[in-house]
Parts: C-alpha cells; structure tokens; sequence
C-alpha cells in the first residue's frame, strides 16, 4: 500500500502538487539506494539464485558483474503492479545487453526470462550448475581482482561508467586527466616487478 | 529520380544553397513519418515476413519489438545506390542491436542478413517458422501488453526512449518526477487486486 | 619504464602538477594515434591473428570491423600493469559489444578472451580457420566496400560515429543535414544505372 | 479557470496519472506555439508596447530580436497566479540576458522590469520614445535584414539556435558541415558583386 | 597547511595516485557545502557586505540571488594562492554573468572588483547605500517572495537551474511534465481568488 | 573568389558532393586555427585598435579577454557577402556577451557596434583612450598574469572553457579530479610564502 502509493503518510486534504513533491523525495530514496552500488568504488559481483523479480533487476543492473545458477530466471514485474520502473531497470537494463528488442519485450510483458536466455543475451557472463559452484567461482572471481592493483580497477570503473554515459571523445579527454595522475601511482613498478619475479605485489591501501 | 535525386522539383537555375535547402525539408519530412512510430506512446511490434530492405529497416528500428519468420532476410541497402541512409537506420540500428562490427559490416557492404543471424544479434527478439504463426505471436504478445495498466506501459515507453538518449543519472532524473504524479494511479491498486483475486483488471482509458 | 612512468624524462625537482601536465600531453598524443583509425574516412578493417593484448584492444575497437582467426585471443591487460586502460578500450569496447558485465570481467580481471567468445559477443563480426583464408575474406570484404560509391560509404561511416556519441534526435538532424547536400551527388543515377545495367559504376575520386 | 486547472473537460472520476497526462498534451500544445517562432526561418523582431506579462514574456523570448518604447514594462507574472511559467520564460530568459541575479529576482518575485532597466539588462536592444518610432525603427531593420542574402541570414539563424543548445565544439561541427553546401550559393557572388557595384543584389527566393 | 596540501593527514610513503585519491574526497566534501545552497529548494539571497574574497564568491555564486551595500567588494583570489578556484565559481560565475571577458579578467588577474561595476555586470542585483537598508531589502524580497505559492517559487528554482544546464528543448520538456501535474495544485485557485479579493492566500506547507 | 567560392580549385565536373567534402575540409582548417588561440593554455588578451570586421569578430571571440581603443568599432560582416559566419563568432559571441538580442541584432544587420556600446555589453572588458595606453594596460596585465602560478593559470583557463560547454555539475566533476591533483603543486606553498614575505614568488617552468 505504501509502496506502491507513493511512500509516507498521506496527509488530510493534500493537494496533487504537494502529493508528488512528497513521492518524489520517496523515490529519489529508492534510486539512491541502489546507486550507491554504482557508486562504490570496487566492482561489485552479483550472484543470482533462482528467482530476480522487480527490485531485484533494479539492483543487479546496477552491479558490474552478474553471474547465476541455471534454475535462475528474471522478471522486470513492474508494469503487472501498475507501474513504471523507477529504480533503475529501465535506465541501466538497456545498456547492460545491447537489445532493444528483447528489453522492450522484457518490460513491456513482464515475462520471465530463464537463466540460458539471459546468459545468451549477456545480462549475466557465467551460468552455474548450482549455488555452490557460483559462489565458489564469484569468490575465485573476487580474489582475483582483489589481487589487482586498486588504482587500476578503481580506476578502470570510474572510466567504464564514465564512459557510459558520455561520448568517446569525453571519455577519452577524462581518463587523458584521470590517467596523467594515476600512471604516477608505485603499482605499476610493483605490478611490472610482480610479473617478472612470478611474486603477487602487495599494493598499499587506496 | 524523385526520391533519389532529393525530392520535389528542380527549379531551373536553382544554386546549390536553394537545391539543399529544399532537400532537407524532403529529407525532414520522410524521417518524420518513421519517428511517428517511436512517438506512438503505444507499444508497436513489428511482425516481419520475407525481405526487409532498405526503408523496411529504418521504420522497423523505429518500432518497440521486431519478430521475423524464419526465411525472412534484413538488408541496408542504400549504399548500393550511392547514399548513406538518413531516416533513421544509422541513428537506430546501432542502438537496438549491441555490435558495432555487425552494423558496420551490414552498412557497408549491403549485404543481406538472413533471419538466423538477425534473431542471434538481438534485432529480432523472435523468430517463427512460418507467418501465421507469427502473426498469432504477435497478436498473443500485443493482447497480452493491452491487457495491463496503460499507465504503467506507456511510462515504461517513454523512460526506455529517455534512458536510451540520456545518462543514466539524467534517466533516474527523469523517471522520478515521471512516477511521482504516476504512482498516485488507480492502476496500482487495481492490478494488486486483480493479481490477488486473479481476475483482470479493468483499467480506464488513457 | 618510460611508458608506464608517464613518458618522457623526468625533471629534477618536478613537483606533482607539473608531472601531471607532462604525463597528460604524452597520453593525448598515444589517444590521438588510435582516434586518427575512427577518424580515416574510409571505414578500416582489423584482421587479428593469435595474440591481440592491451594497446591491440585500443586499436582494433577504433575499427570499423573486427575479423579473427578461431586462434585468436583477446586481452585487456591494463590492470595487470596497474593501470586503467587510457587510450581507448575502456570509451570504446562498451559501445563496441553491448554486454556491460563481460566488458567489466574482461576489463577487471584481465582474463583472456578467445576467438570463439569474442564472435558470440560480437568484438569480432566473422572468425576464420586460419590467417590466409582471413586474409582472403577482409581483401574481398575491403573490395566490396571499395566498390561502393564513396559518398555513400563515407558518409555512413561519419553518421555512425555520431550516432554512436549523440542521441537519436540529434543523429537525425545531422544525417538530414548532410544528406541535404549529398543527395545530389552524381553517384546516385550511377549507382541506380550500374543496377539496372548490371555493371559495375565508376565513382570520381572523392 | 481551463487554463489554470491544467486544460480541456475534467473527467469523472479521472486519476492523478490520467490528468497528468491530459494536462502533458496541453502544455505541449502551448509550448510548441510560442516554440514556432523560434523554428520560423527568418528573423522575428518583437516590438513591445507598454506592458508585457506573462505569456507576453514567454512570446518574446521566442523571438529574435527585442524593441520597446520607454513606457513599457515587463513582467513574469507567473508565481502570482501559483504556477511555475511553463512555456518559455524559464527556459529561455537566462539565455537571452546573461544576468541570473535579475532573472531570478523578476521570476521569484513577480515585479515589473520598466523599459530602462530591460534596456540595460539586454532583454531589449533598442529603446523608443513612442510607438510609432519604434515602428519605423522595426521596420527599418525588417527592410535592412530583407535585404541581405537568405541563404546568409536564415544559416545565421539557425547557427545562432544551434550555438545556445550546444558546446562550442560541437556548433563548430555544425557550421561547418553547413556551410560546406551554403558557400556554393550564388548569393555570394552576388553580394560581392552588389558591394563593388554599390548596387542592391537580387536574390532568388529560398 | 593543511586545506592548501589538499586536505587531511598525508601518510608516511603514500604515492601520488593516493594523495590524489585523499583530495579528490577532500574536494568533493567542500563543493558539495556550496551545492547545497543550490539545492535548497527555496530561493537564498546573498547580501554581501564589504569583502566577498575566495570561498565567499564561491558561496555566493550558489545562491539565487546577490544583493550588495555600496561599500562591497569581490575578489576570486585562487590563483594568488596557486590554484584554481574548485568549490563552483569557475563553474558558475560565468553563467551568472554573461560576460566572459569580465570574468576572465577577474579569475586570472585576481583583482578587487568594487560594487559599482558588480551591479553594472549584473553579478548582484541590487546595490544599497548601507548594510541596514540592505538587510531591509533582502529581508523584504524574501518575505514577498515567501507570500507567493510555494509550489511556485519551488517549481520555478527547479525549473531555472534545469534550464541552465540543459538545452531549451530539454528544458521545455522537464517543465512540460513537471507542471503536467503542478498546475493541478490548490494554490492556483488560491491564488487567483486572492488576487481578485486582494486578501492575502494561505497556501498549505509544502 | 577562392575563399568566398569554399576554397581551393574546382575540377572538371565535380559533383556537388564533392564540392562538399573539398569545401568542409577548407572550413575545418580555417576553423582550427581561430580554436587554436582557445587550445593556447595561457590566457590571451586581444587588444583592438580601429576596425574588427569579419573574421576579426571570430578571432577575438577565441581570446579569453579583450581590450579596446574608444575610436575601434567591430562588425559581423559576414551576411553582407551572403554567408552565415563559420569560423566561430556565432558559436563563441553568444557566450561571450550574455545578450541575445543584440547578439542577432549584430549578426542579421551586419551593422558596426561601437567601442562604447563594445564596452557596455561587455565585448571588450576595457576601453581606453589611445593605442598607446591601451597597449601599456594590456601589456600590464599580461605581465600582472605572468607573475602567477602557471598551474593555477592555466588550470583556470582549462576550467572556465569546460565550464562553458558543459553543466555546473559536469564542471564540478572535473576541476575537482583536476585539482586532486593539483593541490599538491610546490606553487601553493610559493604563493602563500611570497604573500607573508612580499616578495615575488619564482615559480618552476610548467
């Protein structure tokens, strides 16, 4: 009820106008929520079981990798309560897999789509037999990255979502800024040593 | 000779500024009817049999959803006859599907992709083995798309055209002052009703 | 050392901004090398073969079309160096293939991709058995493409790039506004006749 | 009382959503009137007598040029009748003088701006003493801008619109292209021509 | 020391990467004290009395608008201490005066700008002998502008700092589907019934 | 003849395509180098003596700060030998002075401002009596600029020309990862020291 009508107290005789600034506020909330996972400066690895409906959808396209288990399916439900999406599916689900057609499909019906379909789309990049092989391989996954320089892949995050959302030209002049720092940084000589001697780098905390 | 030669009639002694002036409002005018379609606030699927060439692409681009039969074939023919293609192709094409080696391969060359390729690279989200079975797909999903709020799809239209033109940030934007007004829709109590007592909603019209 | 240090030799005393301008310069300058591919008229064809690793991901995606050998590999190997990728991968392979959380795995971990992936996700549009035959297929693709009027094949190739870094809207006002003047080039009854007359239309120099 | 509640019948029992979007297609329709005017090929001077309110301001700012007499005045009237302007004034005011201080000030407040200080501010670029020498002074430059090559005035507009909405990189794109059909217009030969002869060219008609 | 060293404790062996991470955050933390004042969405007067130096213009840049007594002064003085202005008078003084050789001069020269000329290039809206009747005039703005419908005043700050950034076509749309459900309000027939009876309404709290 | 005709020969034949693409290519140079002055990262000041005609105006306008004798005059000529200025006064003017009305006024009459109205529309940010004593002023501010921090500068520059193409909030991103690193310049401690000293701060070659 509260959801769904917009957030918070209805108050007595409150106008349209006074109806919407409030609900906007409550939505700006819900929208913050899940892009503060955009916002967090390490890459964030989403590992789906079985069912993502709704909010769900919301939150993994606003992580930067999704893998699941193969009884998995996804469901962009929202139109099938009355709505549009508002936290982020619509924004970020069309420039997660490049396909308009399947998006449209997607948000308009409210059909589920089951884990071979979104592993041959791309909106996840590994499809597991089971929960446990998934979180071993996001673990392996996570380790691995971990093990990275931390300016290299914060840097290399800050740079795709950038990227993202500004021309090629933009991006380039904002890495060309970004970069003519960062290129300064001791992990490269201790990446490029680490390589050479076969020994992992320990890279100072970022 | 009309068309290719940039619309209407050559006026004798007409310079070049005059010549392009005139073409731009022939080119303006044919770009127009096909962005009709994206500007529908309705949903439009776009149900393709056989060939789909050169304009055939521009307008089913414009559209939500593509589904093909399976003998049907997509060609942007226009370099073949010496132009870049403007209403609406180029602009499109790279946005519905995500693979700029395959759009610049087709727009290059010509060259004809067959309903197989077209289903694997997303521009159609569907393919069917004959047109009467494409038709009932069609019309299955289009019943099935009209029988929820309308409030709640022509929102989610208009957001995906939004998102697709915009940052994410700026779709976010958007979209919250969008649902503040529309989250205050009898739609939503509506559909959780009928998703409740599994009777159909009945929504009034937009 | 020189490279990853920055370029060019570092001054005596240099304080932190001041490496920063030097560093800054010497990356615009590798950026530019890559962007001079995008910005070649005429659309350029990446054939790869075995190995393609950090600067090969830079160039080939500021490429139009990407061919492979099924012996091929991919690696954006930046953050194995300890840095993020600053001369292109990162503005560029997002637009390039739509799949947002294998660009990301590829990105942060490193990993290699093989030929058989990069085809499925699209980096590359065709993979071939082997050099030769890869050869003998971008000659006769570059052939095809030379073929063509070059009015049609360079403005498509200008109309895509700005469609890739612009919305919609705007990508229409731009092909309208080329194609105002471009129309009344005389490749067009040329093309139209080559058609008709099934030989072959001989383009002035552009 | 139409106007104000958001425009056309009130229906029945209509929700939020739904007078939402009755009341969107009204203010469209609104806007895109005043909106015509700056899409009007030619230049569009506007000359003001005594007072200017409201949708008078809205109007104005779509137009190109601005005169008054000296006993006008000037008023964004809207918050005095409880709504935000909603068809120009906020959008383009900022534009057309460089002053937030005062746009915020006129547009919070609601008070009358006199002839003299929308002189000084630039809202207008001529003050008259009567209405009947403004009228000449309109006229007279309607007669000198008629006089210039069309091909050079409508392109100056269109510059002009494009350079307010843009980067100056990227209306520098926009000329170019442009003018790269428009500097072949036979209206330059004439103009030099009239220029050297001392005697008015004679344009074709565009 | 320390604000000038780019904020916070710098650690033992820290490398440049990571000092520019620390003052990246350091930065950030002081432009968003400054945005604040702009996204308060009720209008703030500035009343500037004597200096206005450094993080004052900053300040004042933010709000909506500047008043002045006679005595005043401002001064972007930055570079004077070896940096670039970075907490928004870079950003926003040249759009809140459109005159950039003004703006320039005052940036790189670092020069005491007296009232007189503030007034004259707009940067303050009103100039008053004293700071008393100063405090009386922005005391009486505001309360007359705290008269006006909150919806209103509200709307119009949004709408004004939307169009500031966006083009005037985005801009006519954001207001188009923000008074779509706006002008549904109460303090529209509030407003006008109290202009007619030329009783002072009583508009809800927003 | 060769300028006005679009530059360079024209062939046999050439169609008006061709014509097109030779003519852009001869715009984009002139175009280059009026942008080069704004690409110089020192500030430029432009000190006008007499007559600023045609491409003048589009020169001075890619200056960061003008100057004038009271006997100099300045004209948008171009319309007045049938074409659209296209080497940057449409673009950069409007953005120099915040006055739209006399920006259109100028550019569809063609008609000389002079240097008192330059002055107080904010063109030129000083007017001075003779050539001798304006050269002395410009020169005395040239130097009063060189005696400060380059990086503090040259980073204003940067800033207030991204400032100009982009929104407030973009700016802030920007200047903010561009003073993260720059805070840490050896030219902040100078500059404070020179101040408690007075005596002139030596900073290091940029």
């Amino acid at each position: 009820g509260d959801l769904l009508g917009g957030g918070g107290e209805e108050e007595e005789g409150e106008d349209i106008a006074r109806k919407v600034f409030r609900t906007r506020a409550f939505v700006a909330n819900y929208q913050d929520s899940f892009t503060a996972i955009e916002r967090c400066p390490k890459p964030v690895i989403a590992a789906v079981h079985r069912a993502c409906i709704g909010a769900g959808v919301d939150m993994i396209t606003a992580c930067d990798i999704r893998l699941c288990t193969d009884n998995s399916f996804f469901c962009v439900k929202e139109v099938d309560i009355g709505l549009a999406a508002d936290v982020g599916t619509l924004q970020r689900l069309p420039k997660v897999i490049g396909n308009e057609s399947l998006v449209r499909d997607l948000c308009f019906t409210a059909r589920k789509m089951y884990a071979a379909e979104a592993k041959s789309c791309g909106l996840v990049s590994q499809m597991f037999k089971e929960k446990k092989s998934m979180m071993q391989g996001a673990m392996a996954m996570a380790k691995l990255i971990a093990s990275k320089s931390p300016v290299a892949v914060q840097g290399t995050k800050l740079a795709l979502i950038h990227a993202r959302d500004h021309s090629v030209s933009e991006g380039l002049q904002w890495i060309k800024d970004w970069n003519a720092a960062m290129l300064h940084t001791q992990d490269i000589p201790k990446s490029v040593m680490g390589a050479m001697t076969k020994k992992a780098p320990i890279f100072s905390k970022l």
